[in-house]
């Protein structure tokens, strides 16, 4: 006998979970079509090359590589985004662009499996490729908005900013050649805290504490208030152009645009303006996004994202802009799960048939055809057990609405229901007023 | 520079094929869950113990399997059969029976790639387990039915064959020490001939002539009509009581009500009794059932299956019985592909705003946005550019219906349509109009 068991790491899904996860992913579709995004689907394995790169970096450790039976050195996908640059790369000319897509699917990371992290998750990746304009960014901006709200999430924020502003006061000031040091510096702010910050960047990095001063303030970091809202953004946006001044001043406008198109949609109320986000040192080059829940913000950021240059550097002569973000599915099912509002169901069946003689097994295949072209989901009980269980059968799969029915009531075609939830008879009623009685308790 | 490729026997997914499989999956999904089937999920990657069983079979040089960081012997799932069964077993407690799952995913078998086979598939299992009554066999025959109905593919027949009837008469031959051998050459009649099949089971497995002859006979195989429909099923199933007589006669009268229910939903013409189809040396141990498309008989088996007496051998001293099948997602796309009825979609797309005027931005989104409350899907243009190449992208997405807004439109809230598959221009119509008329269209 073999123990069954999964890999650390990894985990069954149950009915549960997975008809809720379905749940999720079906409204998360629904609004990528809204917005005229396509699905496509690329292969879990690929040449360790085309994932890593030449040599591979600093995620190599983490990835599942081995040598297949051909001695081909293959790597299972840990993101979406580089099977997506290699994707674009090779079917460049297959694709039409501004080219929108989304693609939901299994990545693998064998990363330190504590504080929750799984070994196999899911990625919900939206990106829209081939354009620079920014109406792309606030349409990415839109689908967070639009697939939050759907799946009542309401009490969230999605921060941006644009990368290009600190680029260009550090270039202003001179400070270009350290951009790379500051930034993963200034990232650690919700970590270790802004006096920390400020003293890093003074001794270890050697800015002149003048200038750290200048660009803490810059940042808003100095209120440690890191979000701006409203009217501040605007504010904000007007003492960067003065300090900027012409000659750097454009990502400020490219962020002014996005703001106030969001007003006149009236719909800046769920968004702020971040300073503080980077998004580490990725490969994002413009505007970036983050999503918190303002009560769950330790659930960590739920969709994040952003604007890249140049997609398929790696692949291609051809220099594919994008933008786009991912929605975290595990986190979003977590809270939806902490707000009490993640769907709880063993079946999505409507109503069982009970069996209550085996020489009728016909007649309720019958029922039960008749009953699905309505489009209810039925499921029968195959054999004649006790009643009791049944009944317990129905209660176990969550099920609503039972039926029985004897040879009268065949022949009548009139069946008695019972709504076991609330406790609810109805004797002898046609097939037809079933069917109308489930479906106005499913509304 | 990485040339971009993926592996041999892989492939990606384009929009066009990833709308199309998305539509038959959908189809599929709601067929199971008519019936009340619940999804589960496991994962890609298992302890290779548990997938090949300790020691490894014939599989094992298919399997794509390594050492993980760990050091763990890890394999990528090559079927959904196996992790069933160390699903159930692990989680029986938590899971209610008869437990009726469907699952749908990837597994991978680094096989031959001639024939149009691929290393990476989907599979899209659905079964019942924990019960032995017929009436699960007979659901898994409606959904096989249904599901095919409803995907338009209606020239087929499922074949039903019970392998328990063949064993029957082996045992009442005396031939039981040799069943193996004589499944064996049986299952090759349609590859090497009936005379074959008899030279070969007289000459090398070394049954008596007689007997040969009497078998075949007794699996109707002599008249080369290996199809028995309506009462010839019957027929047949009396004659085979006659020759196995009551000792043996139990098998022959599970397939009569398997026959006699299907009749009596009247769908008998759907099926058919093959007494060749064994479904070679797997699993099985009674019912087993092939699904051919009658004028497209070279794409195999669209959808294949059978009862077991035993799925959790290998993990769990409870013994779980079962019945299930599995559609062949990618036969079922190629035939659909011929019959010229495959959805060719490169968009979800409805109607194209277009930008005839970057400082109308704002109301091209806005539209949308109201397009989109209303249930469409919508894209906007995001810059201008010469009208020519706005209708270019409404042609290369099949975006029937694009919108022309300027300043006056905007103003009025009327708005210029074209459906340019049908050369038809509307206009200043209000939104909803244009909301009904692109929903008549869709119908």
């Amino acid at each position: 006998m073999i123990e069954p068991k999964v890999l650390k790491g990894f985990r069954d899904t149950l009915p549960e979970a997975m008809i809720a996860k379905k749940e999720i992913i079906k409204i998360l579709e629904e609004i990528f079509e809204r917005f005229g995004f396509v699905p496509i689907d690329t292969p879990a394995l690929e040449y360790s090359e085309i994932l890593l790169g030449k040599g591979g970096g600093e995620t190599d450790k983490q990835v599942y590589r081995f040598n297949d039976h051909g001695g081909r050195d293959v790597a299972l996908r840990f993101d979406l985004t580089v099977p997506l640059a290699r994707f674009v790369s090779q079917h460049y000319n297959e694709l039409t662009f501004p080219f929108k897509r989304y693609h939901i699917a299994p990545v693998w990371r064998g990363e330190n499996t504590q504080k929750g992290r799984y070994r196999e998750f899911y990625q919900c990746d939206f990106d829209i490729l081939g354009t620079n304009s920014l109406n792309s960014d606030i349409e990415i901006l839109l689908i967070i908005r639009e697939g939050l709200l759907r799946l009542k999430i309401d009490n969230f924020k999605i921060y941006i900013n644009n990368r290009k502003i600190l680029n260009a006061f550090l270039k202003k000031f001179g400070l270009e050649d350290k951009s790379v040091l500051i930034l993963r510096t200034l990232d650690k702010i919700y970590k270790i805290g802004i006096d920390k910050v400020e003293k890093e960047l003074v001794d270890e990095i050697g800015v002149n504490s003048t200038l750290v001063d200048k660009m803490l303030n810059f940042l808003n970091l100095k209120e440690g208030k890191f979000a701006l809202e409203n009217e501040e953004i605007f504010n904000t946006l007007e003492k960067y152009k003065a300090i900027l001044q012409e000659e750097y001043n454009k990502p400020v406008f490219e962020l002014e645009y996005v703001f106030r198109t969001l007003s006149e949609l009236d719909i800046i109320n769920n968004y702020s303006f971040n300073p503080a986000i980077t998004r580490g040192l990725d490969y994002y080059t413009g505007n970036v996004f983050e999503t918190f829940v303002l009560d769950k913000t330790d659930f960590g950021s739920i969709c994040s994202g952003g604007r890249y240059d140049n997609l398929t550097a790696l692949y291609s002569q051809v220099k594919i802009t994008g933008v786009g973000a991912s929605f975290g599915l595990d986190r979003i099912m977590a809270l939806l799960e902490e707000k009490g509002i993640l769907t709880k169901k063993e079946s999505n069946t409507d109503i069982l048939i009970f069996n209550l003689d085996d020489s009728l097994n016909v007649e309720y295949h019958k029922l039960a055809s008749e009953f699905r072209k309505r489009g209810l989901n039925v499921e029968t009980v195959f054999e004649k057990v006790k009643i009791n269980n049944q009944f317990k059968i129905a209660e176990k799969k969550g099920i609503k609405f039972v039926l029985f029915a004897g040879e009268e009531e065949i022949k009548e075609q009139k069946y008695n229901v019972k709504n076991i939830l609330e406790k609810r008879e109805y004797t002898k009623i046609p097939l037809d007023e079933i069917v109308k009685l489930i479906k106005e308790e499913k509304k």
